[in-house]
């Protein structure tokens, strides 16, 4: 089982799309599922998928696949997202006010429960999402109160080290970056970045080299 | 030097991360730079620097470092962004919404050139983006007109495949996939997905087993 396996990063994105398809499977009413099927609905191979689940324990019954509920159950325990997460979010800009409308938040359990600025134009403001933009200077207050475990940059690059500073004084130890700076932050601090020109980066880079465009 | 040889995706994704920090050291006024200190830069060790851009070749000069400018173009024509893409973008609610609006796209030299749905609300609308949105049975005909290289999808899981099997059929080669649908596409047709809630998942991961909480 696992202890303090270094596990591959793509192993854990892999199995959050595992988990996605087994909700999937399940609404359309499957109990059992193979890791062939598994696979193929996820876009892998069947050895990946027993690979990545053999990581964190045995999961299936040879020659009889994975129970659809269970794993999921499985899944969710190891990507620690069997309970509701509290997000905050800094910079409410056109991108910070898409994501606090954006449905599949609160579809996975994160839920925003509040949204920050730095401008006074912006400060105090009712959003269309129902929220009030609250001023960076309540971050570590509200943090506390709402027990936020998450916070959420969508600042543009300039600001992003500073909002990371002030979530890393409000206690937060998870942050999702969707500015395009590599922002610092401690040791005791996780940081996933979404920079959405890197993608394309890789896409055209794809095209290239495996479309030969 | 790189023919049909794997490269890493991890690889691809750190030389477009090498060459915004080259941007920016070009801003600041340098000239060179150490292998040590673009690692830094990038919070990556020297070592992976060396390695990656060892796949493509040698850039630097031992003992000197990189040429900040050379790089820059260099990696640039690896990642095949050393010119400008038209890109058009299925699906106009929030999140697309903000794409359109969304700055590191052109400053990155990725221009969006059209805006579809298929919504009969939603057509003809003048967005404050400035683009008018076309109705998606139109897709073939504007990719052809505006030269469109890069498909955007950014509507909900369910209309997601058929928006795919549309772009596909439009002749794009090339998808970055915001809906959170695993979506197939042959394989002529290059695709990235940017899941956040993927990213979330991969994040409480590393908070329960890398921070403890």
């Amino acid at each position: 089982m696992h202890k303090k396996q270094k596990i591959p990063k793509a192993t854990i994105t892999r199995l959050s799309i595992y988990c996605r398809q087994l909700e999937l499977l399940e609404f359309d009413g499957y109990r059992m599922v193979s890791s062939e099927k598994l696979a193929w609905l996820c876009q892998v191979n069947a050895a990946q998928v027993r690979k990545d689940l053999g990581y964190f324990g045995e999961f299936g019954v040879r020659g009889v696949g994975y129970d659809v509920r269970d794993l999921q159950i499985e899944i969710k325990k190891i990507l620690a997202v069997n309970r509701g997460w509290n997000m905050g979010l800094v910079g409410i800009g056109n991108l910070g006010t898409a994501l606090l409308k954006h449905q599949n938040f609160p579809d996975r359990g994160f839920r925003f429960v509040a949204a920050f600025d730095s401008d006074p134009e912006k400060i105090g403001k009712n959003l269309s999402s129902g929220f009030i933009v609250r001023d960076i200077k309540e971050l570590k207050k509200t943090t506390q109160e709402l027990n936020i475990g998450i916070g959420v940059i969508a600042t543009p690059a300039s600001g992003a080290q500073e909002v990371t500073n002030n979530l890393v004084d409000a206690n937060i130890c998870a942050i999702l970056n969707f500015s395009p700076l590599q922002i610092s932050a401690p040791d005791n601090c996780v940081v996933e970045h979404i920079d959405f020109t890197i993608k394309l980066d890789v896409l055209t880079y794809k095209l290239k080299y495996e479309i030969g465009l």
